[in-house]
């Protein structure tokens, strides 16, 4: 079916790009020949040739070349093969910090201290001085929640030197050693998949399903409706609520003597279906944790990763990468916006910030076969929630990506009248 | 104070081994100078020259070379700066598995089954046909007690077909969807301290302080006595106590309404004292767990580690590393019995399986101080336990390098006397 208009892209600008490619092309339906040959399980997509895929492109084993704007579950974030990094590699002064893995805990390099100054803390929020590594997100959250209920028992002791009680229950996993303390959550949330960080997460029923948990207290995440400035009042009415909600859990919690010792929040509660709240919303729940010496393991992160994230930073501050991204964001968002006035029986709620974009499809079948239909056209997207599609773009995702996309979901939309 | 006598090398070969020094040498006491000018926190012992650092030998930033034998709490498997993996980096086609990290659950590179075949599965035990990466011990241990969940809930329900109450009561964290099971550990065990492995893990109480847990049931861990010959009888009964006590255990657990999915045991004991216990006791133990899909996380690994890990396993291979380690570990623990004899009243139960070897000392305190002294002498060496010192040697730990430590070390027992 023909799509009634066609994006034009405005900047045909491609610096520092020549590595990316010029768009989709797509060789067979996804999953191809090659990919279904290969052993395979329930989760896996199709096979990936990390070789060939480039910037914005992801090649499959079939020579699929989508544009590829979920990047491994946002973990991709300057794109493919960049030559930066490439070059890193290929520096034979960071060859050792790849090599000789570090119990960063105990023995670190010595310039370890300045190489986290210059890469995380840079980018830190300010008044954040001080920053631990972790190998992950779930240990790195696990330590953060530790972190929350150390810094709590010091406070109710009112300083930090255990009683021989203390020493000896914990042993046995029992209080006071080990006492009933909780962190508070939200339903909808995504904070990890081990024990500790499941008792926070509550985006999926397979995520938690038959695993032993804690009994925590669940606060409701704000539901805002779309556009916000059309809902100024229900919106601030709706986070009224979920704080008011915040406020009794903690209550109820403290007369059940399992105390919250604090909250875990994301700033936007992506698997749970990108919502969004708003600045003062978050101002309300803020709370201060410390790092003391016991958030310790065997590695305490990876050196050779923040030898990437330093160069990472590198590129995005010498291309102006944030500029860029905030045009395509703003791009991406008033194409959604416009394609949903184009279909309203299909398309809600466009939503982001930045390139961190969303929408709702008005059903999940539909969800999934627009997801799949923009797949075989070239375009690699992500679904989170009960219905909605998220864009998690590289950050040197540009304005003419923004239009091969749209041209590309217009179509499939086109078909899903 | 002088020394009685020498350990002298008998093998002199140093086959493969270039890249080593020839000895310890020691510039100041450690931690040095410029390790303590460098901002510090409690944990850290020293900072570290990984450039400088080859073989078996760790430099520090004050220009310390010291014969490592705790090797980054066992994490350098074939030295500093092993020749294989430093040509492994150069080699261009390895360069996109670095910089593209996947989320291998979805979108696996091509070659990535054959690539675990070839290197973990080539090494698992006989009947473990599939494995599953993931980033880091805490994580793998957290997903195998999941797994263990998952399977025990499966049999109870005859399938694998969660009900409507499971499904809604597992997003708030409560039974029947989060059911009341249990994982068995042992005292003195080490599995992580994420909070599901943290549940399991009873070493220190400083791992444990503070953080909410499970009424989960632990049973005692073997204590056997030294040499085994001559308690083979004390030993057997030991070990029959243990086992009875998981039994009963179990039954209790039961019996509460908790019950017991799976058991964590470690095949040595580590951080809580290199306690070892005889094959027929961990026949008796052996449980079987599956691995179904809802293992997931982002990553579920890195395959830029499973490069170096194949790599690795080259080496011991091309270099007999386990021919060689066999023997410089039944020189190592030849000497520890030598020096026991020579020294009844600071060391006893010397042990070990090839050079993962251990050895007791009279009192804490005087443990510290020979760690403290022999590292001043050029040789860094472990603590586990109450009071004993664990041998953490690399591969390529030569009985060269077990006379070099034996002198050093009988010097400092002889001030010890």
């Amino acid at each position: 079916m023909a799509n009634s208009y066609r994006y034009v892209s405005k900047t045909a600008t491609k610096t520092h790009m020549d590595f990316d490619y010029d768009g989709p092309s797509m060789k067979t339906t996804v999953p191809g020949p090659r990919s279904q040959v290969i052993h395979n399980v329930g989760a896996i997509n199709f096979f990936c040739n990390y070789e060939e895929s480039k910037g914005n492109y992801l090649v499959d084993v079939d020579n699929n070349r989508m544009l590829d704007i979920y990047t491994q579950i946002s973990s991709i974030p300057i794109g493919y093969n960049h030559p930066a990094l490439l070059k890193l590699m290929t520096n034979s002064s960071n060859l050792s910090t790849f090599v000789n893995r570090p119990a960063l805990g105990i023995l670190p390099p010595e310039n370890f201290p300045d190489k986290l100054t210059e890469s995380l803390l840079s980018v830190a929020p300010s008044g954040m001085t001080r920053v631990q590594t972790m190998a992950c997100g779930s240990c790195s959250n696990e330590n953060a929640y530790k972190a929350m209920f150390i810094w709590y028992r010091n406070k109710e002791r009112g300083h930090s030197t255990p009683s021989h009680e203390d020493l000896t229950t914990c042993m046995i996993n029992q209080a006071p050693g080990c006492p009933d303390l909780s962190i508070l959550s939200f339903m909808g949330g995504f904070h990890g998949r081990t024990l500790g960080c499941l008792a926070t997460t509550h985006s999926k029923s397979i995520h938690k399903l038959d695993v032993p948990s804690f009994d925590w207290p669940i606060a409701p995440f704000p539901r805002l409706q779309y556009p916000l400035e059309e809902f100024a009042r229900e919106n601030a009415q709706e986070e009224a609520r979920c704080l008011e909600e915040v406020e009794d859990l903690i209550v109820k919690w403290r007369q059940k003597a399992k105390p919250v010792a604090g909250i875990v929040i994301e700033p936007i509660q992506a698997e749970g279906g990108d919502n969004h709240a708003s600045p003062d919303f978050f101002r309300s729940l803020r709370k201060i944790t410390r790092k003391p010496y016991r958030i310790f393991n065997t590695w305490m992160g990876d050196p050779s990763k923040n030898l990437f994230l330093a160069e990472v930073l590198n590129v995005i501050r010498r291309e102006n990468l944030l500029e860029e991204v905030t045009r395509s964001g703003k791009a991406l968002l008033n194409g959604l916006n416009e394609l949903q006035a184009q279909y309203p029986g299909i398309l809600s709620r466009a939503r982001g910030q930045g390139t961190f974009c969303a929408i709702d499809i008005c059903d999940d079948a539909k969800r999934n076969s627009i997801l799949l239909k923009t797949r075989d056209k070239g375009v690699l997207l992500g679904g989170c929630g009960e219905r909605s599609i998220r864009f998690r773009p590289a950050l040197i995702f540009k304005e003419y990506h923004v239009h091969i996309f749209l041209n590309i979901f217009s179509d499939v939309l086109a078909q899903h009248k």
